[in-house]
């Protein structure tokens, strides 16, 4: 981890020209570095805790540069849990630069991406699911994706955790317990019981890691992937979706020349939708190989729609559908059929969606389809966003608990299901960093900005 | 002016992702509004001036959006002079707008562009001269522009100006005391000593307004434009001198086709170079009409270099530099001859300078004399950052006390030379804001943020 004994500074609102900025001064040092640059009534030495003070910050050569407002926290009643002082200035990065100088003068060092939001946590104001709520509050793209990190912050998934980890640890005693008196033959606690009681704590470990898909469909928005046989229409549904929105959130060109992606907004949900142009490269029949370039944006899809040149045959793009379904099995895959207009009277197979890109018939039956299909997963707020970390922690606490289920019917001694049960412990202790290795902090530390 | 009843909210900070994002809400109901939203240990009501309280704020339907940090300042003790809370929430907007919304629910009234501050001036927090240097720090594109802004929020200006009103109105004083006396003939006040000081302070007004040259380049940039006849190498140059300093800030194309805009730092000033095509579209002999397209530019421009291809010449240029400088007495004009590595021996005519932009000889030369011309404006901060309406308004001044000092001369009665004293001292009043008219606050407050 990072040298805790620095004082750190950086800029805590976005760069760019405001009325106000914030600057963030956090360590044990905080105060004094603050007293030498900033002139107000009193010194902050002097001030109480979660006091707010008008006053000149002046630089090395006592040029004031500027009038600001310094707001006190002293240790640990802070963010940081260590002393911290903010200062709000006018909203110009020439005044923030120079104030940053000042306080790196005085012995203040340049604050790390998260540096602030880690010391929180290493000083034990926030465990490491709150610390993952906090970059999610930042990041959320949607208005139900921020109230869903904001409820985690407040503590919801630790305590659902610790509830979990309560209710393994009374068992475990009474395993080991029960191991006292092996000898005597006395059986404290039902097979049936231990059984049961494993069973629950799986029961709501998997009801947590299923939460994983919506939860990043709150974070990441929902993706859609448009795959098809060349000239199909792939690219004039692109823009029939999003030009019929309007609501287009960014135009991101492909990393690469294989794809291009835009974001619009269906049910306050940041919607992708990426044109596959690996499979528009290949000759008229998909190769596996065509599909392989794509296969990489179906993986990461929630919704991979077929579109289908209906003048071709509805049934044109069935061997596309099965190769599809059979290698990605857990994925909504929906058949398009387009070009309608030029189809009078044509009858619509079961389970597909039949447009014309031309007329824009169907295009709002498409939309439908799309947030109905949204929708469940993002109806209302949960306490709890799951991440990937989360999920597999979780996963890993769940075979455990089948491990020691399978001890148990396999008649071993008690001292071996609690071996398991323990393992499961660990895990749960690991989601809200009671038990860390570095590596897993760093990781979840490196999503942060400067400054929180 | 505004409704000062409201209560008015607004983000404060730069919009964008980040640790942290202020909402600063003020007026009357400001504390009432905060407490419908905000909860922590205490409400904000019960709560002392200067301080701060941890808490989560909630929407209409009682979901918390986020944890926020509450500042309270109770009136007159704010920036604005009324009761204002200041909500710091995680960085991201769709945080900022779900708080927005719910304090705009509770009775907020959305802020136009420097309504805070425009309070601040209406309750006396702060005169014009100050609010007009709030806004000259936060878009200031120089450290020591921003630094001259500073000092004028401290109030240097306002000092200085109080003095010279002062000065007048004690004059007037002694002026118009005389006047009860005019029947007896006394003289309380010799003519030389009215001179003397009214003369003292119309130099007092001229040293100021002078500055507007130099405050305009602090706060906007040293503005140089480059002309010449076609082919002269003005565009090479223009390259040149940005590729050299290798520091360019922004690329503006220029908003009509006549000319493109680059700007570099030297001296630690934003100098824009402004490549003139008007001129570059003429034939070779340069006519008026041609000018007629940069003169605008060059109207603005701190230093006029004109690009002489030196192969036809040294005096090649010498016609368009005498109708430039003839049109533009006032202005720096220098003649610069290119292709001097086609010329051996060259003889280079005093008070030019000559450059190869294709082998680089003599682009430093012409960066340090540019570098010299710019050091005499904006060597030290000055306490003041003077603008156009305060240029105007001692200009005002000053031919007011000339008249005085006319009226004097030609022997008329102390009255008559007090009016114009009296008309002097009101127009000083103006730079203040103590005497002020709805459209000049207007033109003032114009050029805010919203948030300030």
């Amino acid at each position: 981890m990072n040298n805790t004994k620095d004082t750190i500074c950086a800029l805590a609102t976005p760069p760019g020209t405001a009325g106000l900025a914030i600057i963030r001064l956090s360590g044990n040092d905080a105060i004094a570095i603050a007293d030498q640059c900033f002139k107000g009534k009193t010194t902050l030495q002097q001030a109480q805790s979660h006091t707010i003070h008008y006053g000149i910050i002046y630089d090395t050569h006592n040029n004031p540069i500027d009038t600001v407002t310094a707001f006190l926290y002293k240790a640990p009643h802070s963010y940081t849990g260590e002393n911290t002082v903010e200062f709000g200035c006018h909203g110009n990065m020439i005044i923030v630069e120079q104030i940053l100088q000042a306080l790196i003068n005085k012995g203040a060092t340049p604050a790390k991406a998260g540096q602030f939001t880690q010391r929180a946590f290493i000083n034990g104001k926030i465990d490491l699911t709150q610390v993952e709520a906090v970059a999610d509050i930042i990041h959320a793209s949607s208005t139900i994706g921020a109230q869903t990190a904001a409820r985690q912050l407040l503590g919801g998934f630790t305590q659902k955790l610790e509830q979990l980890r309560d209710q393994l640890i009374t068992l475990c005693g009474l395993l080991e317990l029960e191991l006292d008196f092996t000898e005597q033959d006395i059986e404290l606690i039902e097979k049936q019981t231990i059984r049961n009681n494993i069973n629950a704590i799986i029961n709501h470990c998997q009801q947590l890691a299923q939460q994983y898909r919506s939860a990043q469909i709150l974070r990441a928005g929902f993706h859609i992937a448009l795959v098809g046989y060349p000239n199909a229409g792939k690219s004039s549904l692109f823009n029939a979706l999003l030009n019929r929105k309007r609501a287009i959130v960014s135009h991101i060109p492909g990393t690469t020349r294989d794809y291009i992606e835009e974001t619009l907004h269906i049910q306050n949900i940041a919607v992708k939708i990426t044109d596959t142009a690996g499979l528009r490269n290949t000759e008229d029949t998909i190769e596996m190989e065509g599909i392989h370039l794509a296969q990489s944006i179906i993986t990461q899809a929630n919704l991979v729609l077929i579109i289908n040149d209906a003048t071709q045959g509805t049934d044109h793009s069935n061997t596309l559908q099965h190769k599809l379904q059979q290698q990605f099995p857990t994925t909504h895959i929906i058949t398009v059929h387009n070009k309608i207009d030029l189809i009078p009277n044509m009858s619509i197979p079961e389970g597909t969606i039949a447009i014309s890109t031309k007329t824009a018939q169907g295009i709002d039956q498409l939309t439908q389809t799309i947030a109905d299909i949204i929708k469940p997963d993002t109806e209302a707020p949960k306490d709890i966003l799951i991440n990937q970390r989360h999920a597999q922690l979780l996963n890993q606490a769940i075979q455990h608990l089948q491990q020691a289920n399978t001890t148990l019917d396999q008649g071993y001694s008690n001292d071996l299901i609690a071996i398991d049960a323990r393992a499961a412990i660990r895990i749960l202790g690991e989601i809200t960093g009671q038990v860390s290795s570095e590596d897993i902090l760093n990781a979840v530390f490196s999503s942060f900005c400067i400054g929180k």
